[in-house]
């Protein structure tokens, strides 16, 4: 292959869930088999480069000032979900499960990796509380070290005012997902997020 | 999600080997996770469209005039084999079972998708046979009706003088592959290419 093409390849392998072959195919698909979607991906990648940016409530996806979510009248206030990263939140929006706000950290603490409270979209998330836009404040929060300081750090600086009921969501089995191929972090979970039978 | 990330994401699908979730994923590492790599990836795109074209002689990709296997002085003369696109020649330099040179056809004759011979890069196969450049050529051509079809396309315009000795690469049970999941084509191309065991 040729330089150029070489270096493409390197770019698109980088890519989360592209590895040399799938890059390769991709590259190959672009310069040579549909020459013209390269300039229309092009396109697509510069107007969403610039067009998209984080809401300014809640850290989402935005074009406008407020994202789909905060600007949507019908949703329910009040109810604010703490997520790690934009695709928990789409995973969470395409469940259905959820009708409340959204709240987008990009990231969690890790003093390992040097990521630090001021780091995080974390301020925001208490000047809202403080607001008294919140009563229940969901957790969505991985199940792992990290998630677990970044649940402790919120709990610990919640704004002195009226209580806000806090939760952290559920971990346990998948659905589907039988006790035998569980690995033990997620039994240990499931056996202390057990309820009662009725 | 918003319109501009939608468009891009539509764009990513029709890449091959990427689907709703895949698409989504690198549009979300592009505008969130890591945003300055867009850039990047936009310069590698318009570079390589740029720089990268078919080579004059065989059709491979190049950067120069001639690809780098035509470039190559140490490649065997006088065999030449024949693929569909690049990416069969990018298999077969891989496997390092041939040393001679290439003509890429990109595709193969298909009266039912309206294909024809102008269509393709055969004019400059058979013009490099003219000039005495070929004494055998081997048809890498898939094995299905098009690929027949273009194989004895080639084979019955054959241009006149010293007689070129024409293969076709062989068809049959791929290396680890057993009878039992083998299809029915690949079964009778395997009973017909049958060789004496020695």
């Amino acid at each position: 292959m040729t330089p150029a093409f070489e270096r493409l390849q390197q770019h698109l392998k980088r890519l989360p869930g592209l590895g040399f072959r799938s890059s390769e195919r991709i590259a190959l698909h672009l310069l040579v088999e549909k020459p013209a979607r390269l300039p229309e991906l092009v396109r697509a990648l510069e107007e969403a480069a610039g067009a998209v940016h984080r809401c300014s409530r809640c850290g989402n996806l935005a074009e406008a000032e407020f994202c789909a979510v905060c600007g949507d009248e019908r949703r329910e206030n009040g109810v604010l979900c703490v997520v790690e990263h934009v695709p928990d939140l789409v995973a969470i929006e395409r469940s259905g499960a959820f009708r409340g706000r959204y709240h987008v950290l990009h990231g969690k603490l890790s003093p390992m990796q040097g990521v630090r409270p001021e780091d995080l979209n974390l301020q925001s998330l208490l000047n809202r509380i403080s607001a008294g836009e919140v009563q229940e404040l969901i957790l969505a929060l991985p199940n792992d070290v990290e998630g677990e300081a970044t649940c402790h750090y919120i709990t610990e600086h919640l704004p002195k005012g009226p209580a806000v009921r806090t939760t952290r969501i559920g971990f346990g089995l998948p659905s589907g997902g039988g006790v035998l191929y569980a690995d033990a972090v997620t039994l240990r979970s499931a056996l202390e997020g057990r309820k009662g039978y009725h």
